[in-house]
């Protein structure tokens, strides 16, 4: 069995986008800055996000039923951060550093962002320190054109450019 | 309700880290190309694997009852596509594009990638069409210097360069 900081150590090599997890409802508005998203299957749309089961985020998803995942633009690091934990800002706070509209679920969808899909919560799972919840797809919304921000090797980092004619 | 389609639009813009996921064992061996994979918690340390319940792979890997998650470097773009069916040539053929070693499971670890997971199943869930394997992990390797090989606007694309100092 392998350590934590070997498994730590070896995940730093993924590269990977960065989001702000938001919902709103009955438990409050709440976001969180997230790296463990993924999409599920495309028939019905369906993604899972990854958040600590002990973290105000993932209690507030399950009582409001409903969250949005906001696929951040390479210009959003500073926001990341502070949906990460960074400064220990309050919620109302750290929400007032952006511009937010709705979609379908009322979740907060951030302006300017890459992609947000809005989501209805529909099932969930626990894995150790951590819950796997699963949403399926309301509504998307997205802007071709801007590069995103990614996390790898325990920063944010942002694409400037990418090779475009890789070798088959 | 969206549409597949629009779901796959702005699922384009996220850009993720591409992986061959291996399995070997009394189902044989067996490999495909995945970009659903992420880290679930590292206490005790797991991640997960999203996969067309319909594949070779999946059904493989329930047999084996491990994997390995093989994250690949910027010039293993050729391996991906092979082994995302590409040429649709026969699983030892695929194989044989590449040098391969074991770690703890005895799932195949590339050599040459730039951070290998390996894994025991010790869950699952379906979920639409796709099926989500839960790995701990047993064993890795890493190297922290080759640049990562990503999957975004519907092509792989190596990372050049990035910024090393983003604005806090």
């Amino acid at each position: 069995m392998i350590e934590g900081q070997s498994f730590r150590d070896a995940m730093a090599q993924f590269a990977v986008s960065v989001t702000i997890i938001t919902s709103d409802g009955k438990a409050g508005e709440s976001g969180v800055t997230a790296s463990s998203v993924t999409s599920v299957c495309d028939a019905p749309p369906i993604v899972l996000v990854c958040l600590n089961r002990a973290g105000r985020a993932s209690k507030a998803i399950h009582q409001n039923g409903i969250f949005c995942v906001n696929l951040l633009a390479s210009n959003q690091a500073p926001l990341a951060r502070v949906f990460a934990g960074s400064g220990s800002l309050p919620m109302k706070e750290r929400f007032a550093l952006g511009h937010w509209s709705k979609l379908a679920s009322g979740a907060p969808v951030l302006d300017g962002c890459q992609a947000a899909l809005d989501c209805q919560l529909t099932d969930d799972k626990c894995v150790g320190t951590h819950i796997v919840l699963f949403g399926r797809v309301l509504a998307v919304r997205h802007q071709a054109s801007t590069p995103p921000l990614l996390y790898a090797q325990r920063d944010y980092r942002r694409l400037l450019r990418w090779d475009e004619e890789l070798p088959d």
